[in-house]
């Protein structure tokens, strides 16, 4: 039995140290990082089964992908193509008024061809869910067609499917991504999306809660959740409206951390959790994820109840 | 003539850069660290005549705990033992909500042997001060045995004692810290401890100047300093009660905070200093500690004083 | 269908930089490292199904032995204990004619106290070969006796049993380990030995071809490797010998050299080559890990080959 | 055409890491840093045509120097001289309350034997601006003349002369730098002074704005610009009074956003823009400044138009 | 005047530390390298003023290559692009038998649109030399064209024109390597090239004094230099022949020793020495590269004449 | 009872990564070195009681002085001025053929003035042997004057005194070390001299024992040891000639080389050893020292038996 599958690119993630700028610095932080890797990790963290299925190079840089998200705890089901190449971002850590700039070097990378076939979607048949995001279909026409795929397939098995919009502007416009991602939502039983997001992609208007329960009335998804950066999460479920604040952190590194709040949903919802307790478990696997270095969520179940019992940290000695 | 003496264990400290975990760490910084070491080095930092007794492995790990001390001016009066290990800690620093996580290794260690025999007591006889705290007898049957003995001796040559509560949850219950501890008073003449150990170890209710009292009475200290986190620390002495706050710091690393309180008063008060002096220069010294990486207050008499004139830093060029 | 399974303990690593002594550094590199698990990870690269099984504390440290496990590909069956040490142990390199220190940290370890009970043995229902160490049984009473159980699972269930004989001086003397070892190898297929551990453990005198004879002769070995450093290995099979000498290596660690030995014949033997064969990748990939830091043989079945082949490296571009 | 011509020391600034002292580091971040060579990066950031005059030892130190400036885009006119030295300094930063210290060890270094006739003045013949500081006077007898004949020399040919009183205590008395400093202000038609420093070195008192129109009156500065740390700075020029608050920072380096300040307010002067826009600039340059590790203002004119229209910083995927 | 201008691609260089492995390293050195940007830097070292001529993304990556040449004392004309990308590549060393690993991730770089109109190509009216390499025309089709356009507008101008085969198996065939090459010779009046280049691409057999004969013959060259590896480089010009035995050296980074010995080489040619003293130069600057961490030669005039007096170095003191 | 005093300048050691160069490095290894305290470091490490006689600048420079020798086990008794620079010294290591470069910062530190009366002199009333070298009176004449001073008081108070050469071309000529060597050497009971020295600086020829009787006849020396680098030591003490080849060694840092062999031989001298045991143990230490970063020979007792009745080293385990 597999609890959570996911499916989407991972990159190459270099940084340059704290206050060095890619222009001068002399070494890099080498690290991954990939919106559904990084769910997919969260999920593993807290106990989930967890598969991550996507397309890779066969070189060095491909297999260090699989082998740290092996070591996070998430089996792979990897396409991998000689002499493709791994997407890769720079990511430099500024503080205000500087600000983290991020500059992408994924085009035609290897999951750019990925099709359905190469991949081993037999997994599916006994998930309990599936979770993809609005990146993938942006990546090229043909990860559009096989996200479609997937989606559908996984719904087909019973699969409880989820989506992330994750609008990336340096992708595709507005209106393309509209146009193809509302195209998907027949096959999604819950939408995450940003407040901006789904303002500006989906051209929604209103407060969170009139924007949840617009959109699950026209594209009939389950669950909706707005997230709305520091002002906290809204979830509609069937009736029920949920919100959800946000917990402190001492933020170090802030990528990732949507995904780290999908990712502690997910692990509750696929635990058998309520949509509150899965929101609990979004928070506080966020806030976790904001203190440590890196896309990934190296976080484990007791620090993410105790956070959402005591909301803080301390020395344990 | 020797100013501080103190007795008890100091371990090898592991810790992984800031962000990053202790399951996916490549690097460790190494340090050292002890309550009565970082204690020893806060005095000699600040003029005392310091020297440190214990027990270490005869191996490179066991002298680089003699030669870090050394390089901070404290004299060191150790027993070495061939195949005996050095206590280690691993201590992973994280922001709000994940904490500090603190995982001790340190059971078996050279010290957990020692005998008085062993140590070099002589060094006693022209001590002015002497110190150690509640984790030493924590460690095993005979290093409470060898404190008692050595409080018993210092207390016998004429030396002020003093001892830190410091009770420590990872190595023993409250019922087996207050049954030995209580009974090591008899030979101490001022005690340091946080408030809630007080409570929660030592059975005491109340604001800290009535657990002050109380643990006077009860036990004769000549001092109680009762510390009480930012509140900041109340001092007892004789009839009379002393509070003194906090100075803000931009906090680095907190761990050896409350030893270089310790340091910092005792090296006030073996110098001739009032308690209410020596309650500022503790404080002073704490604030300083927070802002170096490491448990040891590496810090000038110059820079205390400052602080305590000041409150407060800049640039100075 | 499983490849490989081994047993035994595997440590953190910690070392300091190139030219810097453990009495002096400031940093430790941190790794893992452990006879059996670095075979299995020397089978795994080398695309074999290798599993590991092991007992380990339940904190961050024991996650990392399995994460890091996990992303050479190793998978894991490991017990769990909470408030259990991981052994430690400390590597100082030194370039001649200061030499390599290591020192263990590793006494009252988690794997001390593993009983076959806790362990997942159906794993070798299905295995084709079984690794273990005389490391392992050196370790404590208790671990002799799992030992033994495993060893007897596993030729039971019809793997081929291998052992690499591996005297660890500061674990037992050469009697100790002559009665223990002995004593197990009535369970034990093929024995890997280097020259001086079978003269100086087993008793034997002679040249490399005697001793492996005499040990066949006198245990029932189906195959016998001597190794003898830079003089090569020489392997008994049956009634055939075979000779290999090393590949020459511009060696930056020379620690798991003999593991990814053993780990290069097995991966050779279990895809079902010839003894002569085996012994070339296990040469080959003895070679490759000199070039790398840590325990570790991260290489690909295709540089073993191209090593086999040509002996040499170059750049390629 | 050159914009902007710059004169004085530039040192090799040697820092420990975060948290660590002095007194205990094991490893130095290597940089450069001077006020005028840092106004001169400002400018060449900010697309000026910047040039630094000054004099070097000829060694692998002086040649990193005129190095990492050009690297920066700033082009050097430079005296090299055998056996001479470059000055250094150590800096070390310190939360609070510890605070940053710096030492300087710059006595003898290479340009306090410059003369005029070494350096290659004729690049003032077409430049916009010139732009020196107190410190380059206060190194020695030799380099307060020739700072005094390469002002007359800029502002014979027509340049706009800047100056930056930047007192240094620890190179002269408030005396010694008024007699020298006040001696040179005929040359200059722009005054850049820190509030404090006006009271202690020029002996003014009162608000800002009366001592910038008391410094205009007595010395006949076309523009003066007074800086009063978190309170912002206020410009002088002719009749106008133009006030200018600081943007917020995340303060990693606080060293060089003096010469930021200045280097963003002469790019923007340099291309025509009025004092207001040009104090916008500076106080842009200087927060962002704030945020780099190092004395450089390693920034673009983009993120400097960003900070004056937003004022603060975020993501950008 | 302008002594050597250079034309190609300079790309990121991403390498982790010795002995660690690109599919486990958690950190990379930065740098810059390109065959024809590496030549410009030896001979700017060597006190050429040079020029490299390229295309680069307007971002802080493409700006980093700019600002280390300048470093170095190259100067840049650049046509720079918004969204485009910088080629990158990765860098393994390892000791023998594994050897260096390179990975190209360049396809699609900048360069690879780069136009004559798009290059400042006036530099070339008056330079001494000007050259390039057989990787550029290997990059694009365009790339192919415009290398065509600068080298006939380099002879034009009355520069001296040379070209370094470098033949990269990674990028075409021999074939194709073949015919675009050989069609560019018309414009080349010195070649460099590897012996087992010669073979294999150009087709030549035989010892290096034929294969240079038959080249200068049948390309009308005026010089040509055939390199051998470890067996030293050997040079026909016009009827005369010279041979160069390679300076022994202590290799610690091996790439970029071929583009130093050019630049070596075209310094001294350029500076009016013979063939024989250009060999010595280029031998010399190899043999310092090869010390050096990074592709760019970081040496000094007073460098190579030593090594070419002595051919060794010791201690300075 | 002290077994050794030396008398000498030590300077703080900045030295880039191996491979990187001082004109482009970012980060230095901070360190400290001096021939003195060097020697006095490898006899603390051989069990002698040492002590470090010097001036330093009263700042955490010069703490850092006194904690690196405390920690390694030197007593230090030394003069301390505010406002004084310590010496530094630059130093690039490099593979063959480009060397080992030092660049001297060291004009002008606190050593430069000092005087006897500013000493503790008094520590040599019991020293079994002083020790300095020709780098101290080349510093500055009132160093010069006051090494007369301490070697004329150590020589009345019975201290053996011995004297390295140790010529310093950058600090001074043939002559000029010539004349204040040669007058010095009436206090001087043993001398160590490289024979390049002896040659150059003493106007020495001939063979080793040639140069050291006519040493003894002129001076009175009771040793004279004539160090010849790869081709060993020769010792003649009275009419005895003894004869030390080098332990071969992998060098790392082979700077300190020389007074690790001074110091190995000085501590087996004082603890009574004779001169051909004491060559041995110099030629122990020294062959250590090389595998070992920084000036300082961190080595242990032990460690140089071993190498003296083997000759090698290896992996104990």
């Amino acid at each position: 039995m597999t609890d959570l599958v996911t499916f989407g690119e991972t990159m190459l993630r270099l940084s340059p140290p704290q206050g060095t700028r890619l222009e001068t610095t002399d070494a890099f932080d080498v690290r991954i990082g990939g919106a559904e890797s990084n769910v997919a990790v969260a999920g593993a963290s807290l106990d989930l089964d967890s598969v991550w299925l996507s397309k890779l190079p066969d070189s060095p840089l491909g297999r260090r992908v699989v082998g740290e998200l092996r070591a996070r705890g998430v089996r792979t089901g990897v396409a991998f193509e000689d002499d493709a190449r791994l997407g890769t971002y720079y990511l430099e850590h500024g503080g205000e008024p500087r600000g983290t700039n991020v500059i992408y070097d994924r085009a035609d990378s290897a999951v750019t061809t990925v099709t359905p076939e190469e991949l081993p979607l037999g997994v599916l048949e006994d998930a309990t869910a599936f979770h993809t995001t609005g990146i993938t279909p942006a990546l090229s026409d043909r990860a559009a067609e096989t996200t479609r795929a997937v989606l559908e397939r996984a719904s087909a098995a019973g699969a409880t499917t989820s989506f992330d919009l994750n609008y990336r502007s340096k992708l595709w416009s507005h209106e393309e991504a509209r146009a193809t991602l509302t195209d998907l939502f027949a096959h999604v039983d819950a939408l995450f999306v940003a407040k901006r997001d789904a303002e500006a992609v989906l051209d929604r208007e209103g407060e969170a809660v009139e924007v949840a329960h617009g959109l699950a009335t026209d594209f009939g998804f389950e669950t909706v959740v707005i997230t709305r950066g520091d002002r906290g999460a809204l979830a509609l479920h069937g009736d029920e409206v949920f919100e959800q604040p946000v917990y402190e952190a001492d933020t170090l590194d802030a990528i990732g951390t949507g995904d780290a709040f999908v990712g502690g949903f997910l692990s509750k919802r696929c635990a058998g959790g309520d949509v509150d307790a899965a929101l609990e478990w979004g928070a506080a696997t966020a806030s976790l994820k904001r203190t440590i270095a890196g896309d990934l969520a190296v976080v484990t179940p007791e620090e993410v109840e105790r956070v959402v019992a005591e909301g803080d940290g301390g020395i344990s000695r």
